[in-house]
């Protein structure tokens, strides 16, 4: 694969989205609730926020798209994303999962591992360290968590990255976490994508968007949205950190700092054109 | 009534509100709760958030209105949403009832119509479709929800209309509805405000509002302040939809995408003066 | 204490915080989580704003400091809060508490008075009103709420201050208030913090940040990121206000209305200087 063929997809896959405008159900911490809503919206699709027990069964039936995010795991809300996934299982709906936190403590790193496991059509977008500790977990019948010092959980939650464990170390475990998703995304300075035997890696974005919180999470909703109407979570992945990293990028190019970087990527989101794609993207395919 | 009446009203009322700093008590979903309480401060009133049960009797003793929305409908919201209506409707406090996606399922629908019994002196704000749902509910005896298909309630879900049921059929389903509330508020591209036999449309605002997360439940919380200063819910009907469309309609005049739709929305609303309600109102006064 | 030494405080612990990026446990109200998470990101923290329950034993042993902030009450919330406050105070983490609406109702009062009893190492941050209503429980064995007029309880809950007890009738209560607390922040026109013997008076910040939601909340969050690095918790609560009345003023300085105010503030405190703090600080120091 070419970089011109990655930026010719991502861009059919966007035109179908704005087309299409798939009905896509986040079930996403509170702290990003707002702005997953209106980035959805911007990209042109229709966000769904609830968690409400007792609409979980109908919502799943009229959704496209299902994105699970367990960033405040309030209890009530673990028992219904587990429902959302495994009704989205059943009919092999699109789903995204972001395990905020995985790694961190033996409560999310359990949840993350269950969670794992159902959907088997999912992408699963972390920073390293959350990837990390799920890949650890298909490596190793050692839990996950009794190897990770609090030095190193810190690093999980703070997203600064885990430094006995970098991105280079990733394709191996990855490929095991691979048997149960059909592409793994993996944020960072550089964005990777592994899936279907392939990494690719994707240097669009900012630095400041660390500055910022929820960057990830609107990633990972904007995962689901080009999921539903991908073939496949691999080029949907693509599609998603290439789209994601260019608006970050436009964004970022036109702020002094991270309060204004919000609206701006919005509106980068909002009036991407087809050129934006084939003029930004930095993409490498690499084999794993 | 004239449009230049229907302008002095809405100042006037627009006048009292910053006068009298009402304070605002709002049971909304988890997506608007920031912006809904950033508006109402722009406005003038003051906002109260909280929904916990333990607080709200004391605070249905201290507020001056009520705005309950129906949105991320999770178990507990809806049993103080119902003691909150109840207790307004106690001692005729004005209420605001936003039914986000009735018509969307049994769970959401039961919800609304509940809701719907209580509180008489009330304003119903929602978009055409779930409006409908609620209408069609007083003109039949049929489950609302059987009449729904999937395609349908996409429809409702995403605010896009229903291709069923355009707002031409609204008038006759609403009459009956209006004999559990003060007045109906359909918004659309043209609002819709039904009361007092009458049929008001105003057609301010910006489809850029459409990509906005939440600017319909921003809409009903300013009802809810209005109606706290206003005779009865229709004339406070009229003005917030008459200041929110204008507040919409310059905020969109300053932007070229959603991003910066809201702190200019916010700046439009704190600086409205008298003469921009009179230049830039667009109303028509029908009989029902 | 001279101004001058309080600025060149207020750097040191500035770049002290930027140096160690603290991870800052926020448990706060549902309207302001986004804002909260993103200004400490800006002020160089690390926020994390989870309260789920089976969380909140791992997430205490890895935090740097914790804010507890009572809006929006809801009950699991409250207990999450007690176990927090209990853990921090075991090991004399440094705590910030903020009792939104203490005074509002024997709900919030006794959920405040409680709190109070817990964590000695922490400040205090409300308005006068909240201040008041507990440092009075201080003074008196009779009920703080009734001597609440519901006039009074709207005062507090909209922040206009309580026309009874103006902001030159703390001194003496709050010197009572200040045995279970390190330092006192009182938020006003006039910002002050008590403790050591001292009470200081800082006068920077915008009459805007009233027309917008959570300036208070947000305050509280970065008394807790400078606790982290600070000595004593006095020093903190300087810091902390004189940076945020900096950041705010420098915010309203740029905007013509609150929609703008919150992105203005985040990258003015993103972009703190050290010569902004000397130039800008109007501080006041006071014997109490």
């Amino acid at each position: 694969m070419h970089v011109h063929e990655l930026a010719e997809n991502t861009y059919r896959l966007f035109a179908a989205l704005r087309d299409t405008r798939p009905l896509v159900h986040v079930v996403t911490n509170f702290v990003v609730m707002n702005q997953t809503a209106n980035v959805l919206l911007a990209l042109g699709a229709s966000p769904m926020m609830s968690w409400a027990e007792d609409d979980a069964a109908y919502m799943s039936g009229v959704s496209d798209a299902l994105c699970i995010n367990t960033g405040t795991p309030v209890a009530d809300r673990i028992s219904v994303m587990k429902s959302l996934m495994s009704l989205a299982g059943d009919v092999e709906k699109p789903v995204v999962l972001d395990p905020v936190g995985a790694g961190a403590g033996p409560f999310r790193t359990d949840i993350a591992r269950e969670l794992c496991t159902l959907a088997p059509a999912k992408i699963i977008r972390g920073n390293p360290s959350e990837i990390c500790a799920l890949a650890a977990d298909h490596l190793s019948t050692k839990g996950v968590d009794s190897g990770i010092s609090p030095e190193q959980a810190r690093a999980i939650l703070t997203g600064h990255g885990r430094p006995d464990r970098n991105a280079d170390d990733l394709p191996s475990g990855a490929t095991a976490l691979l048997e149960s998703a059909s592409a793994l995304v993996v944020s960072g300075n550089t964005d990777m994508v592994l899936g279907q035997g392939k990494m690719v890696k994707i240097a669009n974005g900012s630095q400041l968007m660390g500055a910022v919180t929820g960057t990830g999470c609107m990633l990972s909703a904007i995962c689901a949205a080009f999921y539903a109407v991908a073939e496949n979570g691999f080029d949907a992945a693509i599609a998603s950190v290439a789209v994601t990293g260019i608006a970050g990028e436009l964004a970022a190019s036109r702020v002094t700092g991270p309060g204004f970087f919000l609206p701006h990527f919005i509106d980068s989101l909002y009036a991407l054109r087809e050129a934006d794609i084939h003029q930004y993207l930095r993409a490498e395919v690499h084999s794993l």
